[in-house]
């Protein structure tokens, strides 16, 4: 036997990221992973089925996903030839940083924000740079733009709204940065659905905007994986190098040209009524002593919970049968809970749980357990 | 609006590769991309179609896909925790070249061989070199030892069987590699199920051997993205780190499942029944005057046209409704083909086509077109 230790081999970056691994906790109530609490429509489902069923799967899928781009273009009122389908936002997110991102390459980031962007972005070589968000926990447009002006960055990630505050970056400031800013603006926009903000028809006055959309959210897919990327056609073709072929499945590119089809239809009162069951959380939140929702243009939202440890508040909701995303490790959120807005019942159940947690008499019951 | 060129913001690495295009023929027979010919078995499909139908869309895939894991596990006889699944091998191919090669990183390939491995390799700054079929355009096992361990290679990727070739590197050659040289030795397996051959049994004794499959081969799942790696627990935990989360959608991990659970009793077959068209295509193909068949442990073949370019007869068999591959711009094979096995019908097909072809009449004809 060969006494070769194979981990010398790995780079020495590699071995000091500490491996991601997650503790799945398994409860009735899973509104923590800012998923869409509506499975996809039925007569969705169905129609998939059918136009996979009358495929081979043994086949690759297309070379070029024409159909779903052109879906997609219809959709977003983007040409075609800017759009590139990928197996998640993520996978567009990496490719994109892979063709810009090497040793030196200035990214700015405002904080606290999705962490895959630093970790993608340090991994190859990038020199990361941050901006907090204010004291209210939005975006400080000014001092983004300084960062990225004065800082020299070569692009700047924003994800809007975004995750975990459910902050909007403005259309106008947005416009403002990328006539001034020479570098490229990326704005990741999963959670744009839930915000009625559309930086689409930025795209045509500023070839340095790429935005990143994902069928995990307002769509309801998150389990088939399908994102997308609006850009300059010249920056899309150059992603698309860094996007390993046959990317995407045949029935996810199925199941996303459905569900564009069924949009107007099946999927955007889902999307309307989530957004007013987060409205209502927010108000009833809002009448619980000891926790301070903040306002949310995503189908999430933070509490700030002043009184407890946000920890002891996240048992107490497991208890209860409720996964709620707990941020405190996240810079600023020390405080925070993350929420994800649930079904009707679903947020009844969370309001009662977090009223009979607060409650003076509860809270010391629970907390000497 | 800006007059910023984003392009100047793409790495110069990547702006100087180019685009990869695939100009889209379709034929009735398409024996081009080494596909299996047979569609998954229906009683597959149905049970996928059944699994998913009972499990939300709208909800991410398990992190971690502990029940695909376990069956690979027992199907390839290797441990769960040294297992990793991928959209398709070459996302796995990316990490493991992702977590190992940087500038300088000494790569080593065998070629020809399967493009990826050398674009993704360079692109990542690799230094990568290369040792040449013979001329049998089988492996020469101690050249390619000698490469290595003189070399100081630090990554050794092998293709068994080789794509485009179908040579194998045998077992007790890998094993003596894997023995005396001290760098990871990467064995692309993709064909193994045409080969007989299993290198998972050296697994337990060589820490530096990592294998890669795929299900869109001998599964007969192309259009479902699936592949995965064996390797030392240690480095699967490495790899893992460059993969990004969720790179499984629900459907192509059922499916996966499910065609693990009935491979004995229906995909099995299909394999047998590849392998023996195979023989018997490469048998009649050697009775043509002027066609030459290299033999092979794959699903597919090369074929050597002396008397014409082989770019006349791929065009040939397009106008008779057959598509194969032209790889006559590969290293040494300048006067080959390569042809998939296809069902018995297509296979008659095709050989009727080849001799029509070849005959000098006929070949005449069509020539002076």
């Amino acid at each position: 036997m060969a006494k070769f230790d194979p981990i010398t081999k790995i780079k020495p970056v590699v071995r000091a990221l500490s491996a991601y691994t997650l503790d799945p906790i398994e409860t009735p109530i899973k509104i923590n992973q800012n998923e869409n609490p509506y499975d996809l429509p039925e007569p969705i489902k169905r129609e998939v089925e059918e136009r996979v069923r009358s495929r081979a799967w043994s086949r690759y899928p297309a070379f070029v996903p024409s159909t779903l781009l052109e879906r997609l273009a219809a959709f977003s009122g983007w040409r075609a030839d800017g759009i590139l389908a990928g197996n998640g936002s993520n996978e567009l997110i990496q490719a994109l940083l892979m063709v810009t991102v090497g040793p030196g390459t200035r990214v700015l980031l405002v904080e606290p924000t999705f962490t895959l962007y630093r970790l993608q972005a340090s991994a190859l070589g990038g020199d990361v740079r941050s901006v907090a968000l204010d004291a209210q926990l939005s975006f400080d447009t000014e001092a983004v733009e300084t960062a990225a002006i004065s800082g020299a960055a070569d692009v700047v990630v924003l994800c809007s709204p975004n995750n975990p505050t459910g902050c909007v970056y403005g259309l106008e400031a947005l416009e403002r940065l990328l006539e001034r800013f020479d570098g490229l603006v990326v704005v990741d926009e999963a959670y744009r659905d839930f915000s009625g903000q559309d930086a689409a028809r930025l795209l045509p006055r500023y070839r340095n905007l790429v935005l990143l959309r994902t069928f995990s959210k307002a769509m309801a897919m998150g389990g088939m994986r399908v994102g997308y990327m609006l850009a300059d056609p010249a920056v899309a073709v150059e992603v698309a190098k860094a996007k390993l072929p046959y990317n995407l499945n045949i029935v996810s590119m199925a199941a996303a040209e459905v569900a564009i089809e069924r949009h107007d239809d099946l999927l955007r009162p889902i999307v309307e009524s989530i957004v007013l069951e987060r409205e209502r959380l927010i108000v009833e939140i809002g009448t619980i002593d000891g926790l301070e929702p903040f306002p949310s243009s995503a189908n999430f939202f933070l509490v700030r919970c002043s009184k407890i440890p946000p920890a002891d508040l996240f048992a107490r909701l497991v208890a209860d049968g409720i996964l709620v995303r707990d941020v405190s490790r996240y810079p600023m959120l020390a405080d925070f809970l993350r929420i994800t807005v649930g079904t009707p019942e679903e947020n009844d159940s969370l309001l009662r749980s977090l009223r009979s947690a607060m409650s003076d008499r509860n809270r010391e019951r629970w907390r000497s357990l």
